[in-house]
């Protein structure tokens, strides 16, 4: 196979993408083709990682018992987290949507198996938490890979995280990275939802950089 | 602005760059335009990120007498990492090349501002790392920018985090996540160097997946 070349228009698009790929909170209840989402899934794991290390496990959700125990698991968090705020920033947090849990067609828990052996250990001795990291590169090329589709992915951390390898019933060792909802969101946008909400802007690109 | 649509044809030359989008250790010394780095990095910072933190903090790394500590601190902690190997790994661990640190014409110090209150904590209660992990996500989407530009990336993860904030002159409390080196690549490929080193193959797809 001869090396492809990325031209201009290409790469407009590919801008315009990542502009568009929001995190979804308000989905559509529309099903999604999971063949769709094995397939992005695929090419996400020819994707880095450290050592070649390949800690990505992805754990389809479709058990409704277990879908149940999540959304309570979430509301339980969630009500924790607001007890965290006073004033008007509790009465904003009320008002946030923060998981597609009941309407997401998809649901999609992933994990990094941080004591995997294989890619024995290359790259992690001083940073354990790199096997971590790839999983969450994995994820990051899973929502974009998606957004190229029309479909939305909102990712959920406001789960307890030792709770969740128990609930998904995977190897225990296992690290929960976070659980996505995926489906065909109700709104396109350029804006954040949390920016439109009034919770937080976006701030000045220079703050960003530093130069050493 | 107009939703635009993605089609088929952009999907498939959005593979097309995932494929090609390898981790790179061997770099050309041709310089690399630095505003084109600045024009990836300000796309990277309007994605996603828990509670819209923004924790991204990138040090462009410039100066040479910082530069040459870096490399010293790679090559003795990649030293201490060759201790871990005995016998043949020990052998071909040796002979692997991990880092562009001498020859990729720009170098990135990657931070996460973990304490930041920008966006109020939202999302990162129960899990603090979510603010690592966001700026994680901003680096692969840089990878992949870079990369429609023909531009190659390498992550070095083996490096002591503690003493990056310090060597960086950044503020002690933000959280070292990686250094980049990026520069045009000495080879395009689709095969990982560690597959062709014959350090790590890459594992079959059904091992990533879990149905509950």
């Amino acid at each position: 196979m001869s090396t492809p070349t990325f031209d201009a228009p290409f790469r407009e698009t590919l801008n315009d993408l990542l502009a568009w790929r929001r995190d979804v909170r308000h989905f559509k209840t529309d099903p999604v083709d999971r063949d769709i989402v094995l397939d992005c899934l695929k090419t996400v794991s020819i994707g880095p990682s450290v050592g070649n290390s390949q800690p990505w496990r992805f754990v389809l959700v479709d058990d409704q018992n277990r879908l149940q125990k999540l959304t309570e698991l979430f509301e339980a968090t969630n009500a924790e987290a607001l007890s965290d705020f006073a004033g008007d920033s509790a009465k904003l947090y009320a008002t946030l949507k923060l998981a597609g849990l009941k309407e997401a067609p998809i649901q999609l828990s992933v994990f990094a198996d941080i004591h995997t052996n294989v890619g024995r250990g290359l790259g992690s001795r001083t940073m354990p938490e790199t096997k971590a990291y790839s999983v969450v590169g994995a994820i990051h090329t899973l929502w974009i890979l998606l957004r190229a589709h029309g479909i939305g992915m909102g990712w959920v951390s406001i789960l307890p995280p030792d709770a969740m390898a128990e609930l998904m019933e995977v190897d225990p060792t296992y690290k929960f990275i976070g659980h996505l909802c995926i489906g065909y969101p109700q709104e396109q946008t350029l804006t954040p939802e949390l920016v439109k909400a009034g919770w937080q802007d976006r701030l000045p690109f220079d703050e960003f950089i530093i130069e050493r």
